[in-house]
């Protein structure tokens, strides 16, 4: 008998025949032998309309008290399910996130789970019960009721799943599972079955918004198992694991891309030690996210620095970028959107060199102008013309042999 | 300084506009120099519509995920309630039922209180704060959500203001008081200053549906004073408190009229011991909900039961007492709605003889028959005819002084 931990996300549990459909998944994973844990989301929609109804009554509303709101969108998936599931012949009871032994900090809206106590989690199971656990919520040591923030429901799973020592952890989404490239761009687009915490982490910060960063990394931290595949279909989906050595042998795992980014270029940097991070600072200072950097080497006792932010953010740096730069001693900066971001990822390219060349090499034959270049151990990363990047994601999957 | 519980519900809290009222309203009693424990109950309609939502998953919900499902409701007002107040300059927290250290019994959906522990409270009032606390809720020792049925945000109310020892209890609701009688059928009904817990018993099981009998006999057991009052104006309400001889001194505090009841006479029942028991056994066990019972003296060995009921029992009456009429072997019975409950309430009766002769005597006179009479301490019930209950229910009101 296997101990699994289940997780349906907000748009698997949005409709009460939804809910059914899940309960009787729930009911046929115990009913093939296994112990079931099941942590569930807010109904789609239900948590918007809360964060709505708070701003109809404060401007700015609490964040002790916006906690304690939210909470009560996956307190009634939890009774929902449950009832589903006891309505069908089956046997479940519920838990917040505070009765499952979930302790969080106090950080209100984006509390960390400090640890789990699964006492009650157990006592249920072993009266062979299915127990349905509340996502995205915990309880502080003082007894506040907390949320996890974004992607909480998926890190609630994660961690009950290593708490309980479960043998799975299943992230059921409306997703059906990891894809080498996004199959609206590349056709050809393949699922894989198995991933490293690595490549999926690469994948996840690159575009592949199938789940948050940090449920990945606690999943990695903690050894935990986990298969993210949807809730409308019975396909497997998605395996992510520690990597394995047969994993290197396929030298990229997939092909990311991320739409509307921007260029931003500070021209004739004075070259001394401690400027960048004086630039970076006062960029973070007025809340511009930067994910590429380059800087090139120093000619003339001035520099470039450029990197990259979303296109988002522009009117932002047009506003403040300015006084920053005549600070610094700069001479100007220009700042274009209409760029995208092109990655390969795949912890084969440890094993295998001339992937960056063969990239760069597939892109130039096709006249795609790479702006700018960003490498890390596991990923390659280009930006090119927006209006291109398709093109490019394409000639790139079928370069490396990912196509079907 | 004192120490107030204030009660708001559905209606009160039933759109972010009403919130911010109450929570100006809260704000105002701890600007007068007050601390303030305020209990909110569900919005108006979405405890329905959470049942309705449980009925779409489920034929038969399970009671203990109801309770999870249902405390949602209080849990929303409480978020949303603390927040208002925070957004007008106050400073205010939520508690949830279990948070507020409301213990229950373990029984779902009609729960008991057990004890409260009303650490937390008193923490955060001395700590300048005003707190919120979900109506309707606890948590059983065992540490499950429990809800404590019809008219729970009362008694969650007067029970914390026993806990908390608070000087004063204040019930706010969409009537403005307790009145001499319904301002709908007698124009001249006064809103009555001071009542005592008896007679708001009375009037409330007769009629007054203000509050629930529960509520009310526990204020009386834990000497609660409590104010039934509008949230919607700032009129001063029904006290109601343990009875001063002053009190006496009115001999009718009010007159109460229950329509859409059904009279009921099984006759030739067989005149021996056990007989009446066995009878109302029967109907209690096919869930029929019995008002007044009257037997008269019997003649001939035989004697004729009746009992009142609500209009509505009707069918399942007609359905099945015949059998247990052939049961006992009484002769037949006879089933009739269009009549109507009318009752005087007031403890000053008890120390003034020819109340009942008078209202008798008054409705002789008008010419409205009496079919039935029921009496208690401090109450006569009499049933007549449903289409001259209002008429009669005005000269009654007039006849004991009661008109403005």
């Amino acid at each position: 008998m296997s101990l699994i931990v289940q997780k349906y996300g907000g748009s698997s549990v949005g409709t009460p025949d939804r809910i059914l459909n899940v309960a009787r998944r729930i009911l046929q994973a115990q009913r093939t032998g296994n112990q079931v844990v099941a942590v569930v989301s807010a109904m789609s929609g239900v948590t918007d309309n809360l964060i709505k109804l708070a701003g109809q009554v404060a401007p700015q509303p609490t964040e002790r008290e916006m906690d304690v709101l939210l909470a009560t969108g996956e307190q009634t998936t939890i009774a929902l399910t449950a009832m589903a599931i006891n309505g069908l012949g089956g046997r479940a009871v519920s838990l917040t996130g505070a009765q499952a032994g979930i302790v969080t900090d106090g950080v209100h809206t984006k509390a960390k789970i400090a640890n789990i106590t699964p006492r009650r989690i157990h006592t249920f199971l072993d009266a062979r019960s299915i127990v349905i656990v509340a996502g995205f919520q915990g309880e502080s040591l003082e007894g506040q009721i907390t949320t996890l923030g974004r992607g909480g429901s998926d890190l609630t799973a994660i961690a009950l799943a290593a708490a309980i020592k479960a043998d799975l952890c299943q992230i059921f989404t409306d997703v059906d599972g990891v894809y080498t490239c996004d199959p609206r761009i590349v056709r050809n687009a393949r699922k894989i079955p198995e991933i490293s915490y690595d490549e999926m982490l690469e994948m996840a910060s690159l575009g592949s918004k199938v789940m948050q960063a940090r449920s990945v990394e606690f999943a990695k931290k903690f050894r935990v198992i986990f298969e993210v595949r949807s809730s409308f279909n019975d396909q497997p989906g998605t395996l992510v694991k520690e990597e394995t050595a047969g994993m290197e042998k396929v030298v990229i795992r997939g092909v990311s891309v991320d739409r509307k980014q921007a260029k931003v270029t500070i021209s004739h940097v004075p070259d001394k030690p401690g400027i960048a991070s004086r630039i970076f600072s006062e960029i973070a200072a007025i809340n511009v996210n930067v994910d590429m950097i380059v800087q090139n080497v120093s000619a003339s006792g001035t520099t470039d620095i450029s990197f990259t932010t979303l296109a988002d953010e522009l009117p932002k740096i047009e506003k403040h970028l300015g006084p920053i730069v005549e600070e610094i001693g700069a001479k100007g900066f220009s700042a274009q959107g209409g760029i995208a971001k092109l990655s390969v990822v795949g912890i084969g390219m440890r094993s295998h060199s001339g992937v960056a060349a063969k990239m760069f090499e597939l892109l130039g034959k096709a006249d795609i102008n790479i702006q700018m270049i960003s490498t890390s151990e596991i990923k390659i990363s280009v930006i090119v013309d927006e209006a291109r990047v398709d093109e490019g994601a394409n000639i790139v999957h079928a370069g490396f042999g990912l196509n079907v």
